[in-house]
């Protein structure tokens, strides 16, 4: 893999780690871009690697091109804009790590193969230490031989890496993992709020529950937090209701009920629009203590 | 402690096994009552102690009595009925294991105090093996100098001992763990129901669960067992939506918003009207899989 020019297109705390990574591991990244040039020079500088002013450039000066964009929309400008990756495409491999809703994936897998070029799917569930020591958790859908091919790679971008299926199939399973982190975090959030009220010693309540049936990887990273209303961001409250939603369209399409994650996107959507889906998703708990939001 | 004589107010599978351990650790079993007199006669054999045909005599042949019952109604019936623990019970201490609603600790409590006596309140969050090996998770409401008294037995019966406050609040603090669990394990059934209708690999959604923010500690007893449909009970259905019920009364009272506890509360709820209660926690996910209950 080290013989292959890397590409990237979208360079920022995510993207720009990811390449910084595989600079690091002895890659050699050949061409980036970002919508922002000076971020685009300085990182091409960071790494060596050409300035592109255009995506056709990216897609020229790489063999593998790494996506690493913000939504749909930003998809859909990336591969089927004026400007597009796969333009002279043909024999290159795309790896696209936005979360994004499962049905584009299989549209680009399309569009690619139209092109002569392959892509996979590569949904991300960790956050910006991970890509920049290559430590990410990565959910891979598409072409299961080029999976295989382009391993070497993803296991220096990861620490653990799993295939799950044809395209959109990754973005499945990280809708579902996130649905239930979402849920989980809105639970913490109304057991802390519900002792708060009570008059409970949070920190003893937070003992416990690490302690019972209720422990979860959440009361880890959130628990503390929500108490102490530190809600930096490391995944935001807006990303919650967005994942939450994806989920419940995946979940009315198969017919399942799914009141929960109806309840949490609720309350997700309420605290954006309350104005506060920047906040950390540990926000949530601002809409179940006494005192705050309510 | 071990010149304390200690008695058993209910026999079943938690009571008569906490006997059993403190038998086994040296103390004095002295007294022993079950509704059911086959099963006191066989426990007061296997442990030495009197084979108790009413709830007086309990009290006159022990220092400590331990009840474990099942209900409010229960608790009711030995501390209120026409033969109950407080006939001359000056001196003694009740140590009351059941998981109740918060405000009959208070009463209870009360009614001890003007007999003499004293009352402490003992949340277990645990099942039989605990019970048997004398390490349960414990926690304890009531007067702190009594607990303090009373340690050295308590710390023969469990692992982890919490004092949490006043009588009731460790009911209210089962409640909160209790509310929690059964959010979470409502979250992982919709995961994995929907995960089930995509067709996903649900050995591979488990193990990519395990390893994210997804985690918790019902996918570990409960995931499993809701893809095999094994729902061997060890905390029933009904009994998760008793105990959500419970955390419920407590937000609307604290006038906390609890949308989450209040949608699982309904999905236990509805199983429990299917006649589906008997199963184990684990059994919300009939609700939420193609061609179970859905």
């Amino acid at each position: 893999m080290k013989d292959q020019k890397i590409g990237f297109v979208g360079l920022g705390r995510m993207g720009g780690n990811m390449a910084r990574c595989l600079h690091d591991r002895g890659y050699h990244v050949a061409a980036v871009f970002d919508l922002n040039p000076e971020v685009t020079s300085e990182l091409a500088a960071e790494v060596g690697a050409t300035a592109c002013s255009n995506l056709a450039a990216v897609t020229a000066g790489s063999d593998i091109v790494l996506t690493i964009v913000t939504n749909d929309a930003a998809m859909e400008a990336i591969y089927f804009g004026e400007d597009n990756l796969l333009m002279g495409a043909a024999g290159r491999t795309f790896i696209n790590c936005a979360t994004l809703t499962p049905a584009i994936h299989g549209r680009i897998d399309s569009a690619a193969k139209d092109a002569g070029a392959v892509s996979l799917e590569a949904c991300m569930a960790s956050s910006i230490p991970q890509a920049r020591n290559g430590s990410l958790f990565l959910m891979i859908g598409g072409d299961e031989a080029e999976f295989t091919r382009v391993k070497p790679l993803l296991d220096d971008l990861s620490e653990a890496l799993h295939f799950v299926g044809p395209a959109g199939k990754a973005s499945e399973v990280k809708a579902l993992v996130n649905m239930i982190m979402n849920i989980n975090t809105a639970a913490l959030a109304e057991g802390l709020g519900i002792g708060h009220a009570l008059g409970l010693d949070l920190d003893m309540l937070l003992r416990v529950l690490g302690q019972t049936g209720a422990r979860s990887r959440v009361l880890e990273t959130d628990g503390a937090d929500m108490v102490a209303r530190d809600h930096e961001c490391y995944f935001s409250a807006e990303h919650a209701a967005k994942d939450s939603g994806i989920a419940l369209k995946l979940a009315e399409s198969a017919g399942i009920p799914a009141p929960l994650a109806q309840a949490t996107f609720a309350q997700y959507t309420k605290l954006t629009a309350m104005g506060l889906g920047q906040l950390d998703k540990s926000g949530i708990a601002e809409l179940t203590f006494k005192g705050r939001a309510i």
